[in-house]
């Protein structure tokens, strides 16, 4: 059976940072309290969202251990060692092994062109070097593969991952890999990673979100989960229409493209409802200004936020 | 608002071929009268799952001609006008007009490489020259590239679209232009093309389904618009993942790939049920045989079907 | 051994059209006779170039009994029977051996999704129902696949395939059908469809070129080619390199896309020059206009053709 | 005008392991040797072939290490820098400047979706922060981006790079950042990446070649550059043939797939050439056994090189 500690709703955090792009762990420890006051059933540091390719070995160890510091136990702390190949994310596993992490998230390698029994190998390496509950990151749109069923099952039944953090935007195979799961008695938590559709993720059988937009609104996602517990769907729909419009401050700003606008807009409108101090982006990424923060105010004042 | 016709369950027919792959126009009728039968809101004809790639000019017409006999008015009749670029789409459309369709489906133009405003033109020229309401039909896989949401927006709002099929896979759009739909006040009827998450699109808001697998089971999708309508969410699903078990009819084929396997299997699952004489193919495709036709069989007993 | 006719630079001929978008033979008929004059070896009707996707069936007609007449007999006559799949192919290659063209040229088949087993397939159908030599043309960039060496080797040596045209812009694998080729006793025509580094596909042993912009500047391919059958490398280099100069008026375009910017540059300078009596495209492109044109005017000028 | 150092043939290095996987420093000294007296220009350290994607740091700091003391001035030291962002590039390229190399080597960034305002700051960013002639790797199928000949225009005359490697396998676009270059003044240095079709490249005015295939026959390039030099494309074109028979080695593995095939296959031979102890390959890559390395050896036979 999947490990109860890893369902329901897991924010990834973003990585606040100052002006002067240093870590900024005031605001991260701001970001972090306020969601678990909302009720969060873990966080996931070091996502894609949490900066991870953009963060040097050492900031990734400020990053862990500040998570791990804050969080204090409350919930479990998942944390990416995402990386181009095995040998660094096993650096990065063991590192966060030794800072504390609850469960460590990774993608199959990248940058040199592999096949399935490489991405397989690399996962059974990683469990093989770091104990801890190995979560595989299905994210073609960054790692440019998809993950199979097949691969993530023969991995689960031999024990080497303990769930999945779908952000492949292929909601026919997530619907599959439910099935797939249940059949084997449920090794792994099946989690996805789209903000806007985890009513029909829900829908499908997931046992939980990782949702982005859960740094600004953390409090919907958790009423959302427990609507979903308690078979109230038509509230889950409810709750999924309004989050579908606030997670437009991810899609808004015009100078520039991709993590900036998503990950910009986030810590934009964390910045305006006075969480972080800054919304400041990781060099070679600027942070939104102008018309692209009074977009993202906008859409904060008609979800009622601001 | 969207026109009332065009709304719940209107699954793409598949079109039977005899063995020396002539239209089987018995087996075409047996087929139509059976959805029918179960309850469909409308029937499309000349889908991608239609064979329309496959179809010279002549059998366009006969399976059209076919169509609009067996149907008789029972329910609306849609058919695909799909073809390379604009000319042919309106040629294909003429032709259907006289033989009396309700509406026609059209993709973006293809092979030649065209941006947004080539596209956009490419809708607005089919439907000046074709007095129907007019589908766009969304298809990435097959046309290689995804209709964004302001162009459909900007050609519902003139008149020029009556709705959307969806079969692009990309859930998140799928709410967004439902999203924007319902705030331009419902100019367009919005369906769903991926059968094994219906549900999560009528979560979404869905106007209706268009399931290649309607033509198997028929009665469940019709069941399940029923149940989302009167709020049943928990029959929704259920249905739904009974649905996703017999949706894998059209993926277990081994000796093909592509439309072999999913309307091979569609064929292959409607011959063993009696409702149509062969499982063939059209050129260059080849029918299922022996091991890929008896895995089909297997999970028709395992799905009750058999 | 490859069939000698088809060797050397057989250009893919524009389709001039009307203001009203008929088929202007005419201006058809001149500018086949320019290339003629200019000394090509061939000519290819009913490419890519030559608005394949765009002409209906009955255009089809008109541009190959035009084809068949102007040309006369002077050089051979290729015509493409591009198609979604093979029976449409079939017809168009049944019909273009009815009037007379010396070769057929047809893609993989596309839309619906294939493998290499029914891609060859389509081939030996096209090949057994149409009694021509048969080229196979490789355009990933509109058919979005590219056809493997081991396949087109396979169809060269059952004698199904008579040549292939190489648009697929993979140099590497061009180098190594050419040597498969060699190595089988050379079984096929290999043409090169890039119009700006023909010296290299030279260097590499092609066959000859198939090159868009021989629409404008036929005579200086024509010497290319001299230059390289003499094995005077500096002149072939030197022409390729002002030949890239004057391919610019196939990418200057702002206001299209794609197929807009790169015909529609060759046939505004057709018309610049007094080849063609119009600039138009076919629906849904436009021709260029205002800053477009004057944009293929100076490069005309800098290249010393106007 | 580019900096003279910096053109020719300068092969990236592959990196030797022990059968325990760690660096095969005696192996490596060989192959250093071997391809200096064979009369390379430079040599490129920790590039794909070299194993970048798969080095921690301090494995990227003995091979540097290693590099600059094994060369010692003889060629120009070239080391590659690729990481997922900015930061650690910039960190990488420190290390490499403090360990006297020559010049670095750096991709767009990569993991995170940007847009080309954040490749262009990434690239001044690194050049600001690392005082050392910096190239443009150029490699869509790792970087899943291509990099425009605008960009790398805008940061040539800026001077900000003193090179590009292309290894694009884009043909056309390499001619056109040739000439690009030209018109320029030529900042910069323009190397191709693609072994088999470097005479193609050299026709277009490629300033030099990285060929991978350098590793296992150096001699051959350099006597190819020399030839191209001499304006004897004759010899070009015959050295060329040649060594895509022998590049078959890079291809030719059945168990593995992209890296393992194409670095497994450069190592394999170098090890039944003598050249380095095992062919070893980083995790979760396996070295090529059995049939494989038979088939590689068998190319090495037929190629005159054993």
């Amino acid at each position: 059976m999947a490990d109860s500690r890893f369902r329901g709703v897991i924010p990834p955090v973003v990585t606040p940072l100052t002006a002067d792009r240093q870590f900024d762990e005031k605001s991260f420890e701001n970001n972090v309290n306020r969601m678990i006051e909302a009720g969060v059933d873990g966080l996931f540091f070091l996502g894609s969202t949490g900066e991870v390719a953009f963060s040097t070995p050492s900031r990734r160890r400020e990053i862990i251990e500040a998570a791990v510091r804050v969080v204090n136990g409350r919930v479990p702390v998942l944390a990416g060692v995402v990386d181009m190949q095995t040998e660094q994310m096993i650096e990065h596993g063991l590192q966060a092994k030794e800072l504390g992490v609850d469960a460590i998230v990774a993608t199959a390698p990248f940058y040199a062109l592999s096949s399935v029994k490489e991405d397989e190998a690399s996962f059974r390496a990683l469990h093989e070097a770091v104990d801890l509950p190995l979560f595989a990151y299905d994210l073609p749109v960054c790692v440019h593969k998809k993950l199979g069923v097949d691969m993530l099952m023969r991995l689960a039944n031999d024990g080497v991952l303990a769930g999945v953090k779908d952000s492949s935007g292929d909601d026919v195979n997530f619907r599959y890999l439910v099935r797939a799961n249940k059949a084997a008695g449920s090794p792994l938590s099946v989690l996805t990673g789209h903000e806007v559709v985890v009513d029909g993720a829900y829908m499908s059988g997931a046992d939980g979100s990782v949702p982005g937009l859960g740094n600004v609104d953390a409090r919907s996602y958790v009423e959302q989960w427990q609507a979903a517990q308690a078979g109230d769907w038509d509230k889950v729909r409810e709750i999924q229409d309004r989050l579908a419009g606030l997670m437009r401050i991810a899609m808004v700003a015009k100078a520039t493209a991709g993590f900036g606008v998503g990950v910009g807009g986030f810590k934009t409108a964390l910045m305006l409802l006075g969480v972080i101090e800054t919304n400041q982006m990781p060099r070679p990424v600027e942070a939104l200004e102008g018309a692209d923060v009074e977009a993202v105010r906008q859409i904060l004042v008609e979800s009622g936020l601001l």
